[in-house]
């Protein structure tokens, strides 16, 4: 049963997330701009921040296939959990773009990733991004749950910042299933390996960078 | 004694949060849009927070119907204190509209919560923004109160996003008194049934949703 | 020697407000409006948090007289102590405004606060406004310091929110000498006097609705 | 190996701070303007909080040769190290600004900064935006690292509103690699030499008001 909590948490964290975010992408595409560039990227990083301290303490709140996989691989997390984590949280990601593709049927987009620059750039941009965020929630976070006061603050900043900067290049996904569940219900596929593939190597590559800095935070005494 | 001294917390605690949100609408509409979308986002994520903070101790730092009959439905605040509650927050709110309409008699809709989408859509967006507020105030709130250091800043941050992402599509009410004192004041009375009864829902959804993951934070042990 | 610490602390904060809260209305009016109504509000709530957080162990960040008046008031500020520090407030912000003065000489108004609206409705905001920050003051701080973690977030916040609400009707001051050096010095006197009469009346308004709520956070208890 | 894992902090906290920071503007200039001055002024405050968090324990989280030699010059920081930590921030600096080339051929500026006033001017107020950074920072901190739940919030509000108000003018530097890495790959080099000595003299001139104020968080007791 304890698990069942955490993978309804990873779901609610996910939907409420992509909901939102994806949603504040939508309803700028459809109202022509109400919305703003800043305020996208605002609503992105704060919601990632409330689910933080909503589902922190229950699930470890990763809401991203590519934060779950970078655990693992730190030995923090299970590798076990892991095909069901990413399952609740792709079912968390396509229910919320199917509320939305309710809500906003003239939408063509539905908050997809779509990258402005040619997939190479786009795949070291998606990897740095991605290496920024886990480089971040491995060093805020004890344990494999980001508690504490600050990791809320912490990753909420980084993905707001992120969106902000890099979202007209790339729309800054940092996470496979926020991008897969948009991209595949409006009909945007093409690229889309790349916003999973490089944001689970970004977030590897934190895990990596991180063993050379501090170990006890980076991975479990037994395994490392 | 004690109680009266809540019920004067949630009056300023209210009137503050309406007097501010709808204000910032208000002055927007009155200048001709110089606090912008993102200003009012802003600062109805703000005020929300400071007075989190404010009369959080005190009173539990309600300023909504839904929160409050959300919180008795989850066994952590007592049906009976629920009249009381709601009264104080809608004069705090009446107060408010009626200090802005003094302050600005040219103004049309005072802050009024008016969906731009049909009422089955609203309906749905209404009660999803009022779920994930509720889910966020109730992992994060200890007892009824929304004590501790997180509390404000994750519920003004949620306030702040949703206002955001969904002010243009029905202003982000999230609370029947924020929505009933501009609306009647302002003659907009249309929908607003729409307004009270999908928050109430949406935060009673919360609640579920919550026992399913946490038992200790959702419920009184007694009652569960 | 102790005292002189405090002083200094006032003096170096205040400064520091005035000078990037002004100096943000100042390069925006000369470079054109680059940097935005909501990059001014923001700038004002940021630079009241990090001055908190700077001084608020030291002589308390009041850095306004209107505060140092109501927590004289609440009798938790030495009243002995009230021209010192309104002094060193003063020179403070006499000091910002001249080297802004030096930075930006083809500025008409030095960021003076010259309200949009007659001056009864100015008053009645501008107390309005400054009983709100002072009720969050008076609810974070203990003593008369407002140390802990969450008071520079608080008031910051309630800063940076009426600054952008209230910004464009009455530049929202809540504060004399934020008024008095720049309005002095760039020849807007005309209305100057409802900028230190409206900030203190709503400061003590809100030390008097205090006692109305909790006892213990808004006098001493030999006083009260 | 400890003195190793300090310089890989500030290497790659240096890094992450000017990839995010000037690659706001980098993006903002081959775009036409979608991350707006606002954005980069939130993308520049956010990543320095957020790498405050995530190396503060480690390294001290100062990314900046200015804060290094003024923590030096407080006696909080071993001289011996400052060319050590110096370097590790110019590799980051250059390695940011190299990255950001490969991705934005198209750039001509690569963020640098440009003043758009007098060099008299330019100086004065980068030498003020530093001591209001260094102000905040040796008053947050403990020791010369600055862990502590408020340190990340404080610096990093202080570099955003900075970036929001002063950015227009002198870009908001206040970091001499900031400037040196993006201003000789770009060839902007005239005036790079006050983007140096101004931020030096200006975290030195806190140093120097700090000890007029608190003798203990300023320098060490043995030296003082």
């Amino acid at each position: 049963m304890l698990k069942m909590k955490k993978y309804i948490s990873e779901f609610i964290g996910t939907f409420s997330m992509i909901f939102c975010g994806t949603g504040a992408m939508t309803v700028n595409e459809v109202t022509g701009g109400e919305v703003t560039h800043v305020g996208i990227a605002i609503t992105w990083g704060l919601i990632v921040m409330a689910m933080i301290y909503a589902f922190g303490e229950t699930s470890g709140a990763h809401f991203n296939p590519a934060v779950t996989i970078a655990f693992a691989f730190a030995k923090k997390f299970s590798w076990k959990e892991v095909p069901s984590y990413i399952i609740a949280q792709l079912l968390g990601a396509f229910a919320a773009s199917m509320v939305l593709w309710y809500l906003f049927p003239g939408s063509e987009t539905l908050g997809a990733t779509i990258p402005t620059v040619d997939v190479g750039r786009a795949f070291v941009l998606e990897l740095l991004l991605t290496f920024f965020l886990m480089v971040v929630i491995i060093n805020v976070s004890t344990g494999s749950k980001e508690i504490g006061i600050i990791a809320g603050i912490a990753v909420g900043a980084v993905v707001l910042l992120e969106a902000m900067f890099a979202g007209p290049i790339t729309n800054a996904s940092m996470n496979p299933v926020r991008s897969i569940a948009p991209n595949v219900l409006s009909g945007n596929t093409a690229g889309l390996w790349l916003y999973i593939v490089a944001p689970i190597l970004g977030a590897i590559l934190a895990v990596v960078s991180c063993k050379l800095i501090k170990h006890d935070n980076c991975c479990d005494e037994v395994a490392c």
